[in-house]
């Protein structure tokens, strides 16, 4: 992991919020950094020229949809995800653990609903070698460890990788919580090991887990901390807890947590939470939510009192493309943006693509909302660089 | 129409093949050049920087398609297409007669394979005043007639545009083939007239129909070239005729057209087709078929003989990218192609993007589907300024 560092450059006075600078071999990560998410190897609809004018550093890619489709030994056969993709600057990959949970709670909850006769094999397994579950795509059967997680992920060969836990979902007993938590502590050693035995310059995060429950999480927030990760990450957050429970989580997790190293919230990064997770000490955090947004015809903007759309926009940083009263309108989704999609095309026509189901639609707003997390993003870096990040929180919020 | 004007700048002295260039308000096409189709304002999946960047002079856009989404008051709102678009060079639309010819005919296969009883609404009514169609969208009806046809086109304001035609099916009888050319001609001169009414500098081409009876194409033929249009489209080809039958129908057509004006060739434009519709003299065409193969995973390509894709691919100048074989193929789609997909793409993950079904995949096949057409045209105007087209002709075929 020698290529991999992490330095604070600017820290806020207020707050827990900094500023630092993520090194791997394959380059720099300017950090609070917006992690957008390529499930199957590929952020829906742009292409890597785009992602570099927008100016996106560092993408995920799901271990779990890759495994799957197309397999590693065809990653494997083009060397690793990157050269897949085409794609040469940073890149993280994660556990397989959430895509795996979350189908077995999927499955747990069609079974609580519809009656599923006990007799039915269960989508998930869970034992303490691994997790046994069954493919999405075609039923067939896999065995997930700590081991092949990240013999997987060494496979894929991406920068940042994290280890193997058992994300608890929403609402869950304290016990099942503190069972799932002291599996994640025995796995994240073993992931550890693993990545000794087989690991190159690829940085390994640990996962914090323990629910909504205080003293999980310290106790959690410490064990992990005490391990030799490169990095530390918050799981089992945004899995259906509420914002104040999940401020919670950070408030109870932070002060344990080593100034040193950088962490990363998973599944998090809707705008509301951005400045809180920032203020809490969050350096990089992915999420689906910008792009898939964009494929609803939701764009992401800061509406303004003053403006038109707060009064017809429930949403305060989102505008819905999909209404008719944006038929005729002639503006841009943001005035005053300089992405390709606000310097080319106006409402009107967006209004147009989305209503006539047009894949340049979905593509154009994709654009935006990740041009406008960016540029989110890097306000908020350079505010902490000048001692005014709650100044900035203070216009957005 | 002062603004339209057509030179040849070469001609074949073996063919009837010539190179040229048609000048309009919004910029130059070199002929011989193929119109990529943009059904619904957009050409499917592509932004105006890529179109520009692939070297696309002009595309066509539906007038059907538009009139009935998002409408022409919408586009009016905007200014014309252009400005809807946000696309600055050279536009084409067409007269809106083929798309309800196709939906009358879609309509009347379905009536005989069920044998709907005939209370039940037509789809499409054709009278001498004008055609009456329900939208395939909401059921709603619509009349159009030649003077709306070209009222409606003048309001999308592009460059070029077509004369209102009623296009014969493939096969119909020679009496029914004579009516619909009798009622193209009568249309065709109240096109001219609600055209010089309107116009600005607009372009309208007049339409040679007659089905495949050489009496008829030879009469519309000497029809339409007797009016003052400022180009000459040939429609009712690929509608179902075999190739030899459309080579016939320009055979018989060409003999009797203005040297001067510039020929467009509807709907028509398989690799196999160019060269031969060239070489008959026509100097734009317009097709689906290089996006609709491309968001199909059919990549274009010339398969030499003695390549693999030769013994694996059936088609000449295809690849399918969808077939298991380009699993791990590190290659790009076309060695040496400068195209941005096959300088930054293998085989192998477009493969993957199919199979997962992903939106960049369709994107980065119609952006090489389009390079490729638009590379073919150049080398062949190229070809023609050299007086070497029948030897690039051998070496395609």
């Amino acid at each position: 992991m020698s290529k991999f560092t992490f330095k604070i450059l600017a820290k806020d006075n207020k707050t827990g919020a900094r500023a630092g600078k993520i090194k791997t071999g394959r380059g720099e990560i300017e950090t609070p950094a917006f992690v957008p998410v390529g499930t199957q190897a590929t952020v829906k609809s742009l292409d890597n020229q785009e992602l570099e004018r927008i100016g996106v550093q560092i993408f995920l890619v799901n271990t779990y949809h890759i495994y799957l489709r197309p397999g590693l030994s065809v990653i494997q056969k083009f060397g690793d995800l990157h050269r897949f993709m085409g794609w040469n600057k940073p890149l993280m990959t994660d556990s397989a653990g959430f895509q795996i949970f979350s189908l077995g709670e999927a499955n747990r909850q069609r079974r609580l609903r519809f009656s599923v006769v006990e007799e039915e094999a269960p989508l998930v397994r869970i034992s303490e070698e691994g997790v046994t579950f069954r493919s999405h795509l075609d039923g067939s059967e896999h065995i997930f460890t700590p081991e092949k997680s990240i013999e997987a992920q060494i496979t894929l060969g991406a920068d940042m990788m994290v280890a193997f836990d058992e994300c608890t979902y929403y609402p869950s007993t304290q016990s099942y919580a503190k069972a799932a938590m002291q599996r994640t502590h025995r796995w994240a050693r073993r992931c550890l090991v693993e990545s000794e035995k087989l690991g190159k310059s690829q940085a390994l995060y640990g996962v914090i887990q323990g629910g909504v429950y205080q003293n999980l999480r310290e106790e959690s927030a410490k064990f992990i901390s005490s391990l030799c990760f490169a990095g530390i990450a918050i799981g089992g957050v945004a899995v259906g807890e509420s914002k104040k429970e999940m401020v919670d989580v950070l408030d109870w997790v932070f002060p344990f947590l080593p100034e040193g190293k950088p962490r990363h919230l998973l599944g998090v990064g809707e705008i509301e939470d951005i400045f809180v997770l920032v203020g809490r000490g969050v350096d990089t955090f992915d999420c689906v939510m910008p792009t898939r947004l964009a494929r609803m015809g939701f764009a992401l903007r800061k509406n303004k009192a003053q403006r038109q759309e707060h009064k017809v926009e429930k949403e305060k940083y989102l505008i819905d493309l999909n209404k008719s009263r944006y038929a005729l309108d002639e503006g841009s989704i943001e005035e005053g943006c300089q992405c390709l999609t606000c310097q080319n095309y106006s409402r009107g026509y967006l209004h147009h693509l989305f209503r006539a189901k047009e894949l340049l639609a979905y593509r154009l707003v994709s654009y935006h909302n990740l041009y406008f997390m960016e540029r989110l993003m890097k306000q908020i870096r350079n505010s902490l660089k000048e001692g005014r990040f709650s100044e900035l929180r203070k216009e957005w919020l």
